[in-house]
């Protein structure tokens, strides 16, 4: 697998940044979470003056097998029919992209009804598929070892590419593809060691009848993946193409130091698994957006971290990362530009 | 008192607006807050593409007797030093308009050390000092009625030239005033009936032994209020300049039909007093930020509303409201400019 050079940031500056905070023109942490992003990416920057550069959202596309199942209410032809929404401009995460000056790249990661003949060539789009949808997990792993490592390659190697040409220091992901909440549960589910049924959601919609069904299919996932394949990694047995790619382009970011923004419940799973090798990506992430999704507190609450909003969106495709991105900005952009005690001559008590 | 005209919005397009939310191409409900805040803004607006022109935040600042006791850390010639470091640009609001694109305007509404010949003359002051702050109301009423009164004229006539000059529909309101948590918990113990020491909390950073302080000197001022001044009104016996304008402004923004966008504890102190009379103005309110201040999560209660934001910040200045507002923009952009599942060809199942 691709090696990342991921290190906690240096500490040496630690007091000199909380103190800069500490006396700018307000009461002592009276900016609550802004004063705790505002030091980490003072942190992350090395500098006193942290700032946004073109910020990025990536959003990776891909089909799942255990879509053949019936896990989603959407039929599969969904995955395709987004990314052409995507490149028209017509989804959620174009709008809020677009007010909030964050520029979208669309991956198509392995989706499978896609023409790509259909998709305009607008410099918006990455074709990177490993095929036509991942496997059925209910029946063999969604993938190979192989593919994996391909999807974490090529994941950062879009991350590195990007930040070549772009110079960008924040870099949020997001993903479409019908069934990849199961997916992320069953993912979930070996990482942070939570019961199978509380990593399992309603996903896009399910009704209580729905949710049953996705539990029983899950837990025989489960039971048959235990029993017939214990060599075998959980994170190609069930992952999608779009997860393992987004795992190797937040390696690859926390490599190049750029802050990670870290959208709802799938983008936290394929967090989690880069996690899982690197502990240390955790201090180049923020966490934008707690997901409605039923796992996603509890993905968090493993992790130790406290999400920026919680909007009870469930939409993935990076919306919380753009709906986050101006309160990221904000974080930098009091400490850059207020004015401290001394230089406005304000009365401080402290 | 000046009159209003507030009336709830139509509902006679309400269904209408429901199904354009939707019919977009997203899973039924997963925008969950926007979809709510863009319902409302289609309300308001009686449009099925809300907008958001020329966003405003106002600031108004004032002085309170009852900082004489020893009710905050801070002096009271800081309102006065904050206003200049509004005036210059160096105070958290002013970097989170900036990002924003919001004007801001500051109000000397009656601050006490003001020297207005160190205002620079740049369209963004407006003086309408009503003295040299308020009474301390540990001894006596804070304001006469025909200050009251007068500050709420005020406040009106401002939101009304400005909405005259900039047509704007969004409207911000933010305070500062050394002492004005002490005016705001009693506004709210009388308005919400909560206990005196519920809505009482830290303001810009007190410490028990200042808490306990401020606890004594305002029950003390509720035992005199209520022994010695049976026929006064407590909006008048307790409130500030800032807040009486505020809640004149409110009301006018209500009656304009422009979208109130409501801060932390003293912004919702004043919307309390607009809101016992004019109970229609919630329709048109928006709450941006639930304030670390303890009795703000209680108001909110009493309200009956859901904070867009819980940021742990307890600053003031319209700060939550400028946070907010992309926010707010996104809830309007949404239904303004994604595409429909017809419009898309994407299969939808509702």
């Amino acid at each position: 697998m691709t090696k990342f050079n991921i290190q906690k940031p240096h500490q040496k500056n630690i007091s000199q940044f909380q103190h800069i905070i500490n006396t700018k023109t307000k009461p002592l942490g009276s900016l609550g979470m802004l004063e705790k992003i505002g030091l980490q990416l003072c942190m992350i920057q090395n500098s006193a003056k942290p700032t946004i550069i073109n910020p990025q959202i990536f959003v990776f596309a891909a089909d799942h097998g255990i879509a053949a199942e019936g896990v989603s209410p959407y039929p599969q032809e969904v995955t395709a029919q987004m990314v052409y929404n995507f490149m028209a401009g017509g989804a959620a995460i174009n709008v809020f992209c677009n007010q909030n000056s964050i520029n979208l790249t669309i991956i198509d990661a392995g989706v499978k009804h896609l023409d790509i003949s259909k998709i305009p060539n607008n410099g918006h789009f990455i074709s990177s598929s490993q095929g036509l949808g991942t496997e059925n997990f209910l029946l063999k792993p969604a993938m190979s070892k192989t593919q994996f490592d391909n999807c974490i390659a090529i994941g950062a190697e879009i991350i590195q590419k990007n930040y070549t040409h772009t110079n960008s220091n924040v870099v949020g992901f997001g993903e479409m593809g019908i069934g990849n909440t199961s997916a992320a549960a069953m993912i979930m589910h070996y990482i942070t060691k939570n019961k199978l049924e509380l990593c399992i959601g309603r996903g896009t919609g399910l009704d209580n009848d729905g949710l049953s069904k996705k539990q029983s299919i899950l837990l025989d996932a489960k039971l048959n993946f235990e029993n017939n394949y214990p060599t075998v990694s959980p994170f190609y047995y069930f992952s999608g193409y779009e997860m393992a790619m987004i795992c190797g382009g937040m390696l690859q970011a926390a490599h190049n130091k750029q802050t990670i923004l870290v959208d709802g419940f799938i983008a936290t799973a394929a967090f989690l698994m880069a996690h899982t090798t690197y502990p240390e990506i955790i201090e180049y992430a923020i966490f934008c957006h707690q997901s409605n999704e039923n796992g996603h507190k509890l993905m968090l609450k493993y992790l130790k971290v406290e999400p920026i909003l919680q909007l009870d969106m469930r939409l993935g495709e990076g919306t919380g990362c753009a709906m986050a991105l101006p309160i990221v900005a904000a974080s930098a952009n009091f400490i850059a530009n207020m004015a401290s005690f001394e230089q406005a001559k304000v009365d401080n008590i402290h």
